[in-house]
């Protein structure tokens, strides 16, 4: 079974810069996808990264210059086997997420982002599938599922959920990460607890 | 079995201000409070409310002038059954998400909110265990049952790490609420899909 991880080779993790150095993010983002990438070969799935330029990983590369949507739906399209679709920046996803969605009876497990988002997708018959990633993907998503007359199943997730987008986003990383991304976070920056909720700052 | 929720009867939600009116605010509030008790009752609870002032609503009542954690604890320590403290922000808590927590054999599931927070404690031995919700809980609360010899689940749900305190949470009640909560927010906002993750604006 093979999970597609699109990663962003450049400039990643730009709504990071108001606290992180593009070298820091940089290195973040790919520990976040060293993690991800550990989390899915060890729950069995094969790996393929989908980039905009050649990138050095262990996985399989797929290299497109179209949009989001058109580079994994020319994926989708020519898939016989499941396939889950994960995003880059969900660094907490677990063996036990993974093994519960690919366990789920529904044809398509949709774990929501915040904020409308889509962070993880798991398709049991790909060719019959496509996505949409822009606006509010989420409610997209189970609308293309149900215009194709395919059972969802949404997936009540903390760790897939957490999306690691904007700096208020990090503190769940600095919590509740327990990978590699989340030791060089906390090796850079601390939390101030001072008022309302918990932020990440500089340590 | 009992739940406990505190709930603030004047000026509550105050953060959700820039967007709506004290008296939105108080409504939503409500209307929060009244799908999570319905939730709780349906699942087979005994529900208190824990005010600052006497207050109308169909459960057991607990007036207390002290801070939120001494009068959590207060009713903690005389407590002989087991007890789930819900905040009332956490709109989305659905009955598989009760019946999870009731079934767990930890002697503490804990769920964490966004940004460090405590969003529902479940509390197997509440006499061997106190509460302390301010700064990081989320932490304080795994060191505080560690420190009794307590085991301790993480609870890893979107729905009860969802709490709905700033306006940018407000999009989460939107798009997945199913209660009358999400009923009303949708009459009175709209979604802007425009740019980024997608947000509550005024209708």
């Amino acid at each position: 079974m093979k999970a597609i991880v699109p990663f962003k080779v450049i400039n990643a993790k730009s709504r990071l810069s108001s606290l992180l150095t593009v070298e820091e993010r940089t290195i973040l983002a790919r520990l976040m996808l060293q993690d991800i990438t550990r989390t899915l070969k060890d729950s069995g799935l094969k790996v393929t990264l989908l980039t905009t330029m050649p990138f050095e990983w262990d996985a399989e590369i797929i290299v497109s210059e179209k949009d989001l949507n058109s580079a994994l739906n020319d994926f989708l399209c020519v898939q016989d086997e499941p396939v889950m679709i994960v995003m880059a920046d969900v660094p907490l996803i677990s063996h036990k997420n993974v093994a519960d969605m690919l366990n789920s009876p529904a044809e398509i497990v949709i774990s929501p982002g915040r904020g409308g988002g889509t962070n993880v997708q798991f398709i049991r018959h790909p060719k019959k599938y496509h996505v949409d990633y822009y606006g509010a993907s989420f409610l997209d998503h189970v609308r293309i599922a149900a215009d194709n007359g395919l059972s969802v199943e949404v997936f009540d997730s903390f760790n897939t959920s957490s999306d690691i987008d904007e700096v208020g986003d990090l503190v769940e990383l600095y919590i509740h990460g327990k990978g590699d991304a989340s030791r060089y976070l906390r090796s850079i920056t601390k939390l101030d607890t001072s008022k309302g909720r918990v932020k990440v700052v500089r340590g």
